[in-house]
């Protein structure tokens, strides 16, 4: 029996996922617009624990203040009805025809600064809906053509955008963390911090380094064909994976956000299983797009079908961990020797010079006989993706 | 006219490049050994100024002390009559099923104690003939399957192997730099540190960072759809390129290795205003492999290509920086402008927030008018490119 | 100096090109609509021959026939004042949420209906205006998940409908020839008929086969990373090159519609020396979109460039041809020896099979020693791309 | 329980791929030669039914006379021990340098000819065999600039091959059926019918069209980001799916030849559903390689494996289409309709034009009101595959 989704699981939803109203590049709407009370409703009765939003996902751009006022009061009211937290919070640099050369690295100087209070703004809302993290996607920092972009004078100012916005939520004294969204391209011919990997480093320098991590998607590191739990290891390792996306791709094309699991399922079981077992607490968030074939029916049992799907994978890594063949498995693949330091405690590079079965006499063709066992492991992780262990 | 190779133009290859033998997953060698004397006078012949070199291609796997001396004081004595340089050497930690499964980070921990003890023992001979980098390229760190592998126990290892190696070359005084060779895949299913940015995140961790950067490789990027330019323009803006492969790649396919300019040609052009440009003062290094199809004409012809391809796309270079149209078009397109930060000297974040003509007076409908001019930028490119103008 | 384009060019432009007003997936317009009729006019100012069009480009969706005949009256006015042609014309089966599921392979039998109506209303007007070729996109054919169709009750309905509309151009004596576009994926996460090599293979099973033929996009086989000289060669090989869209992509990602040049350049150059030298008459269509962070002078530049850059890589291609150097190169590489006949004139199995000098006597290894030249081969191209011979 | 492997399901092996020695690009052969009676032996103790054979896996390369007797006597001793069989079998075109520039389309003609009597050869054997089925991978048949050759030349001859050798096929009366394996890249830059669209149309152009088809694989398609189901739904439509290769692969990267199954699971399981239900009756063929980390235990564990996950695919499939849930869903996402021709029985184009309904009455924004479906149908498809259901 599939466990039903609870507070507990932290599930969360975009704002703009269940929303979308399926306009893409060859085609007009499909679905009405969304009344964001209606959602938070929706996804409370679904099972979801929380919601994040754009700033105008929530209040369309251009609303004075009055209206803006009355958008965040129904939104308010909704929260409190259902008891739904909003864990994250983000800003549209994208959309307005404004941000077309990018938002803190467009060339315009007055569009940097524009986009600087345009997200501080937001960020007081953030805080005010009591939000943990601040995510920053910069889908218009790139280019097409090489020739429009000096990318050093671009690192400057992107670093020297994400430090301000770090001390503007120090000055506040706010609490937010920033999670910064790499993706390789789209809708930029290429994308400035492509991959978790160009994020990672790009965060090593900065100022504000320390509240600064991570919100990797999982469809835009398939989009460079990288290997996302590859990619989330070593977010984690590094002490940066402040926040998720989950969603589902096939491969290197457009960026589809199929439903969690709907993408390459045998990744998304390992990635639950490092999730579950890799030390990760914050919400398991999906930015997914229900399909633009589908009506309103659609988009609730897609919404459904994200946490199912989770929840499935949960119960087959948790299998999996506990299986003594796996156990058997992992040990004669020598997975948890790997943990043993190569250097013995204390052991000096002098130490390890002098150690003549180090080298001298290694024997490298009798080492070399000895398989891995990598097959019986990943078939026995294939079975149980299936169901059949 | 093409102007000749010459000493001042730092162009060096990889032993491994014009010895290579063409055996391939399909196919056996379709020519001879290659004497590493006979390359070292043949480039010296054709205007390059450098040789690298992996251990074993200099000195056959499993050659004792004796023949290795000999091979040594062949190599030696090429260099020393053609004033051929050794820049740059490396390890060999793929070819031998010892290292099948990885070298610092196999989960056989004798594995990793005799990687370490291999690279090592070149490290005092890239010393010895004058190398100023040492590169690592962990072809073999990774896995086929996520239950391989415990990502950061790896990651683990992998900081430990390097920051050891790094610790040796300081300890010998040898005043190397370490030089990290990232690749998303092939021949592993996916390999650790997939890209610059993960290598560059990577080291941002290590103790000893100070001393290790990268070497990458423009095909090795091109495989994960990534922009080199871009990626090449991340590592200098964190002062890591070290060192640099160029090659041919035609996108996300097998590790083609195709002769320099031979893959994306516009990407190509970009890189070399950029390294020009930008400050690498560095080797000029070709890490490519001739066609299987060609014989050893081929195999030198091609090994001048390289370089005839590098020459002539830096005189289109000059040119396009030189052109008064092309200056025109970048201040037209703002390009310079980025350069300018986007708080004033001194602004504070409270400044920024009181001043209304940066958002509350600032009309994005308005801003949003005036093009960017990129198509221009792009199409000047092109045309300088092709040599028309 | 550069050739400037001529009527003998027989350059055209989709309407949906220079009047794109970039929408994208994450982005609203940025350009004001543009009139078909100023379309017409700049085109014509700039050197173009031709100018195609979707039936909803020219008479907004849902026009009535009043307003049809207004549209239509001021585009021939425009037509006759500039002298343009209209050598092909395209249905809209795309944009309305009533074709989200595909036009002729919706699983609603109504839509299928209702789209071959749309159809044969446009290629009254197509016939109208003169045009030549009627091309067929499916951009809407195809699913994102695979148990949503089944695939040969699909391509029934796609033979059938093709078909059927064959019919009616023949029934009605409209001369028109029906040209099907392929593409991978996006909108849909398949698309049926993905590629040059699917859309003939299902040519051949149609009644109608003789008047249907292609119209391949350099982006949309780029986007699958295929070689689109070898498809546009197999295309022609089968007599099936009924119309081309050229355009520029950077590899396996959203579909780019960039510049013709601006993307893989040197396939570029091998496509304009095929389609000069290759026997193919039709016109030299742009399917492109001008930058989204362009203006309306960004959108006449990037008109223009297309043409210079065909015309530019045309006089490439012309001085390849005609180099004495190539001319050796091509025959080094026995280039030339390709187009002879492996079996003798006359020559049976029997005469193979008897004829020892074939098999029995003949040497592999000896064989194997002679390379095939194209590394010289591919520099001379190069070089010649770079203008530097 | 998971059904073991029986004779009934027709699952065949590669000699080729338990027998694989694990040389890659950048490495020797991990595992020792395998005899080919061994393979036999073991495969059938597995619950193998077939085996297929490359000449040169059988006999190697060069042996004389005496000594290609003795090999296949020994084989066929095993078969006649074991009872497994030879359903296909096809020659090794790409190994030994001769055919570095292709074999059928190499630009040398001496090649060709010889290429055409090795093959010539092997048939013998297959037909001596009982083999039905005989492969054709032109792997070498390409290039890697579009110099190298004249694509319209480089068709003919491999028209002209294909035809010849069907020409032998039926003189001999072998009964035998040809079947093109197709393959984008790898070891070629560009391979000629690189997709199962490419080779379909080719073989429509042949004399011979009648008994040459197709044997597509699983990560040959998925190398290029195609869609496998929907290509051998085409395939099969046009009643060319003669064999088919099984196995797993990561998306566009270097051939994988994963265990099936092991690469995109989701796609493996519509396949499976596909072959079992859309009327395909060949061998499930394995062509994979067991990893390069595997010793022999590992080789005949990936063996086993490509069966185990067929079967419980093939249960998966079964259930998926008997659930009353799935039933239903289908009939919601009209997915039968589709079956329904568009034209009523009888219909003409002029029928379809008088009828108002389908178009002057016809209210697309009614009709697209109502939703498709296809994330309910999606989600019970991902929970059959993970056995929850």
């Amino acid at each position: 029996m599939v466990a039903e989704p609870t507070r507990a699981d932290k599930f969360s939803f975009g704002l703009w996922t269940v929303g979308w109203r399926a306009v893409d590049p060859f085609g007009d709407a499909t679905r009405p617009a969304l009344d964001p009370a209606e959602a938070v409703h929706r996804l409370a009765e679904l099972g979801a624990w929380g919601i994040s939003f754009h700033d105008d996902d929530l209040i369309p751009f251009g609303s004075d203040d009055t209206e803006r006022a009355r958008h965040i009061a129904r939104f308010k009211d909704a929260l409190a009805q259902t008891g739904l937290v909003v864990p994250m919070a983000t800003t549209n640099l994208f959309t307005h025809p404004v941000f077309r050369d990018g938002a803190l690295t467009s060339n315009d100087r007055a569009v940097r600064r524009y986009a600087l209070r345009k997200v501080m703004r937001n960020m007081d809302l953030a805080a005010e809906l009591g939000a943990e993290t601040y995510v920053l996607w910069g889908g218009r920092e790139g280019s097409e053509t090489d020739a429009a972009k000096d990318v050093a004078a671009a690192l400057d100012r992107y670093r020297e955008g994400i430090d301000t916005l770090a001390q503007y939520v120090t000055d506040r004294g706010y609490g937010l963390k920033l999670a910064l969204e790499p993706k390789p391209n789209e809708p930029r011919g290429d994308i400035f911090l492509p991959t978790i990997g160009h994020a990672l480093a790009f965060i090593s320098q900065l100022d504000h380094h320390e509240i600064v991590g991570l919100n990797p998607e999982v469809g835009h590191e398939q989009m460079a064909g990288l290997n996302f739990v590859h990619g989330i290891g070593q977010a984690l390792w590094q002490g940066k994976l402040f926040h998720i996306d989950l969603n589902g791709q096939r491969g290197p094309r457009y960026d589809q956000d199929l439903i969690f699991g709907h993408g390459d399922l045998l990744s998304a079981f390992f990635l639950v299983d490092l999730l579950e077992h890799g030390g990760y607490t914050g919400p398991r968030h999906f930015d997914y797009k229900p399909l633009r074939t589908e009506d309103s029916t659609g988009v609730w049992a897609s919404a459904a079908a994200n946490m199912r799907s989770y929840l499935l994978l949960r119960e087959r890594a948790q299998a999996f961990r506990a299986d003594p063949a796996v156990q058997a498995a992992l040990a004669e693949s020598r997975v948890p020797e790997l943990s043993t330091p190569t250097l013995a405690p204390g052991e000096t590079v002098a130490d390890l010079l002098a150690d003549s079965s180090a080298f001298e006499e290694f024997d490298p063709d009798k080492a070399a006989e000895r398989g891995y066992g990598f097959v019986t492991l990943s078939q026995l992780a294939l079975e149980h993706v299936l169901g059949s262990r």
